[in-house]
């Protein structure tokens, strides 16, 4: 297909496509004049990815870039993996103090996630402090429930990765990561109204 | 105490004390002079707030006047108050299309949510062609999955919420929405690569 069959079955503007192309998020199509180029189901695929990356999954088109190399080609270790996808998603934790990271580092040992040491803890150490804020009457039993519940979630999306094939065992954890964060978001916002008109009345 | 102090306290630099007065997100202190005002402890408490608000909640200036305002003078009912918090927290959902939007209502009815018919649920119908691309084997399943995860949590949020003063109860409410966000985000990627690692090696 031309271009403009490409970006009318993405939906999106020809520019976009040209964009995406310059910056190498799509790769170039097959030559068939000096001016133009054929493509296939794999950029309608790929322009599509994209699409939700930039779109929903919020990301910069460097991030972009980073997670569809991660995805074609993968670091050698799972933990290298989902850090291009934790760093992707960012945005990049204001700096945490030594005191919060201590604490964070010492949550995820009672919770025993047994994360690789390297694991950068900075956005949950930074979160910590403004969760103070809240004023929650226990503030480690909620974060002991928050976690719980995570783990539980993580647990049943780990369970759903295909392992058949590597390229899509990686495709799809990294995708998982990203694209799956908005509906959770949007999910806990719409819960939250829910419990509470159930609470406090509409 | 001065404004220097004031800052200090706040771990900020005091052009951005100046900055929130400016901007309103800080009650004036009480004159002294022409050019010298006292702050007290409520000046202190209201700065970390809007530092949380801003730094970790990641809300503008704007958004954040949005919430202290619904905090301070709270709309008449809970499910206005919430919206504001909603839309504070953003970013606007891109624009969703009406097939996404009626699957969204189908859900939150499936769901028995019972939300306020005004609810917007473009953020929800946004994040579920995103979440069609990851290619997991069940969707519909995956989203009630999270569904029932997140209204758990939702729900021991509101168990959480103290009630004998409307006003405290507002702005725990609130905060609790904005603030507990990045943890949850925080908790869930880390989460995530504890359960890679246990299924795919460190």
């Amino acid at each position: 297909m031309r271009i403009g069959e490409l970006a009318r079955r993405g939906g999106v503007p020809v520019g976009t496509v040209k964009y995406y192309l310059r910056e190498g998020l799509l790769p170039p199509g097959e030559l068939t004049s000096a001016t133009q180029a054929r493509y296939d189901e794999r950029h309608v695929e790929r322009l599509n990815l994209v699409k939700a990356l930039v779109g929903v999954g919020g990301l910069s088109i460097a991030a972009t870039g980073d997670v569809l190399r991660a995805i074609e080609k993968p670091p050698p270790t799972v933990h290298e993996l989902l850090g291009i996808a934790c760093s992707a998603l960012g945005p990049d934790a204001p700096e945490a103090d030594p005191d919060a990271l201590a604490r964070a580092r010492a949550l995820i040992e009672r919770w025993g996630w047994g994360l690789h040491p390297d694991t950068p803890l900075d956005q949950l150490a930074a979160a910590l402090p403004a969760a103070e804020m809240v004023g929650v009457p226990d503030l480690d039993a909620t974060l002991d429930r928050y976690a719980a519940l995570m783990a539980e979630l993580a647990r049943g999306d780990i369970d759903e990765v295909p392992i058949d094939n590597p390229a899509e065992t990686v495709r799809f954890v990294v995708t998982a990561m990203v694209l799956l964060e908005p509906l959770l978001l949007a999910m806990r916002r719409l819960a939250q109204q829910a419990a509470s008109a159930r609470r406090f009345g509409g």
